[in-house]
């Protein structure tokens, strides 16, 4: 087994997959990407989902959550707008995405229970159905394995940069591929952070194995990434194999760890890209805790310190401001001795024995004028150890949410 | 009993007190006061004191606690000073504390376990002891019940309103006061929130029923009012009864429902303050979470609206973004229907069973646009309700936090 390399392509690298995207003109803006269709074209096709955690939960959440249950792991197709989270929308929003994944399953000649459908967007707004089944057959005309490229682009909303990940490694000489795109800029929260994030490989593995694969690789990714603390209503992972590379994974063996490893890889540079492009970010910022006694004490501190506004703003500022990451840890629950806490960004000691380590001051704002920063707290109590990605938080975070609706 | 009514004064309206504060360039800026003292004359004052939760706690707060319990609750003086949080600053930090606390003592004629200290301002910069020392004398100097009215200023960091309240109320024919202040703007939380609160009163209280009366006054307002999710490392409320207004206060007596009712009100008062001057704020909104199944689930809401960035943001611009507030309550883990809830800002009706009324979203922006807001949120579950205070996320608390150290 190879090492996974990084290749170009989209979500259709994959064999087994096409792709398309139109302006339906859910998003305010004439012309601009709004709905995306992925298909998968074999019977054997697996699907895993996650999604979100919170009560109030989006009607494509509910009626995915559904489908996946009742074509046991087994669907074909994804439908998914931007523009609109469809979130908020009582028995009206369930209907329309109801009808919206029936017909597209018409289309597509498969059973209703096997279309998947994502939305993002404002909340709370009716989503006009009308909308959506209008573009339906043009959108199902334009299926392609280059046409998939435009979901990407087609799932932004406040998102600045197009987040897309293919990765390429090899068995026995027979290439597999893993794919992957996100969306997610606010309200994004570690109890699944992920917005919307789609996978797609062509290994061969059964839908509970790569349930739980994907469980795994979102824990150690969108699962560890902090904008805002917001969990949103429409959070959806989702990951789909269509077998077609003929290369199997199976719990137990050597395959499991290989292809973890992977999608691990996958989906932590794709939340990366959600980090650094937190609405307002300017820079990407790791927080690493080392040396606690337990690694949910090392957990918690490091989630506090990745979610403290005040430690978010020194950081848009350049400021060494060294207290606030150790009050932040202070706060967090974690047990440790304050007195024996390190900090360092990137390699330069601010603090040691939870005093000044007498730093030079430009040399700190040099370093924290980086575009990506690496927060290093040692709390010299044990060997456990966690990270969460983050971001500064800067006027343009405000600017952006103050004005979202309108 | 009288109602307890607002009148004018200060800390030393109560009878017993005397205060005074002088510019000890803590601060950076010349001539700003940055150094109090407050005292109690009477050898049967009794003292109470609530500190942060946080693990980091500043030295001022192990020697305040240390203090108050090897006093027996009986102490006479609090010094305190602003521009320095003295935390963060390790045994150094410590010694500067307790040689502070000493030299008042012996000025005093005190115990040194007698004297409280505060601190508030840059954490992680040692406090130069010096400055407090030099000016110990010309403090003690001016230590008068007219000077005590500079406390309130005293304290201020970021803040931009002095938070001072007074409340009188009379017990046949003897007059009793209550007298507050208090400061804070940014590193606000629920858990213990106040930053600094100071309370007096004349009335005749023993150290353990102050202590109980401070904690259910506390919970009530300081602990009801969030800025930004910091828990501070200095977080300090006391309270100090000179006992003078021959007036006593027992649990099990109608005088302790009398005393806690001005105490709340008094501590409210204060916290709203605080709320309404959170940095960069424009606006001070209460959260009103009721019909919730438990009491539990009822706070759990009101938190998580009053705490998320994106309602705070939303106000900010006057935004009428009730799904925000749905799917914040929605992660908060309170347990209840969404498609039973309904969403008010003040009286305007924004969502009814989960989705949007149909407002005028012109009217909306309208009361949106006040200064003061009331987001009323009905689970319609049960009969549970909170309350919580918070602000508005402005561009300005950027500015402020980027910066601060510098």
């Amino acid at each position: 087994m190879q090492n996974w390399e990084v290749v170009q392509g989209n979500l259709a690298s994959p064999r087994g997959f096409r792709g398309a995207a139109v302006a339906a003109r859910i998003k305010k803006t004439q012309g601009e990407l709004d709905l995306g269709l992925l298909v998968c074209d074999t019977h054997a096709a697996t699907t895993a989902g996650l999604f979100t955690t919170n009560l109030v939960a989006a009607a494509p959440v509910l009626v995915s959550k559904q489908n996946l249950a009742e074509s046991h792991g087994r669907c074909r197709a994804l439908l998914v707008n931007s523009g609109n989270a469809n979130a908020c929308t009582g028995q009206q929003g369930l209907h329309t995405a109801r009808e919206s994944a029936r017909a597209a399953a018409k289309l597509l000649n498969v059973h209703a229970d096997q279309v998947l459908l994502a939305s993002t967007g404002v909340i709370g707004v009716a989503l006009e159905p009308g909308l959506i089944s209008k573009q339906l057959p043009a959108l199902v005309q334009k299926l392609s394995t280059e046409n998939a490229s435009a979901l990407a682009r087609a799932i932004m909303t406040t998102d600045r940069i197009v987040k897309s990940c293919v990765l390429r490694s090899e068995v026995s000489g027979k290439p597999v591929h893993l794919a992957g795109i996100a969306k997610g800029a606010g309200m994004i929260h570690p109890r699944m952070a992920t917005m919307l994030s789609f996978v797609t490989t062509d290994a061969l593995i059964g839908p509970r194995t790569l349930h739980n694969l994907l469980r795994a690789a979102v824990d150690a990714s969108f699962n560890r990434i902090t904008v805002d603390g917001d969990t949103s209503t429409n959070d959806t992972a989702l990951a789909w194999a269509s077998g077609l590379a003929a290369v199997g994974v199976r719990p137990g063996n050597a395959s499991w760890a290989w292809f973890l490893e992977g999608l691990t890889q996958l989906c932590q540079c794709l939340a990366k890209m959600i980090a650094q492009d937190g609405e307002g970010a300017k820079k990407l910022v790791r927080v690493e805790v080392q040396g606690a006694r337990k690694p949910s004490d090392a957990e918690r501190a490091a989630r506090a310190i990745a979610n403290s506004p005040l430690v978010k703003t020194a950081i848009a500022g350049s400021d060494p401001n060294w207290g606030r990451i150790l009050c932040a840890a202070g706060y967090s629950g974690a047990v440790f001795n304050p007195d024996k806490a390190e900090i360092r960004v990137n390699d330069l000691l601010l603090c040691r024995d939870g005093v000044d380590a007498g730093f030079d001051e430009a040399a700190a704002r040099k370093v924290l004028d980086g575009k990506e920063l690496v927060l290093r707290v040692d709390l010299h109590q044990g060997n456990a150890s966690a990270q969460i990605w983050t971001c500064d938080l800067t006027h343009d975070y405000i600017t952006i949410n103050a004005s979202y609706r309108t």
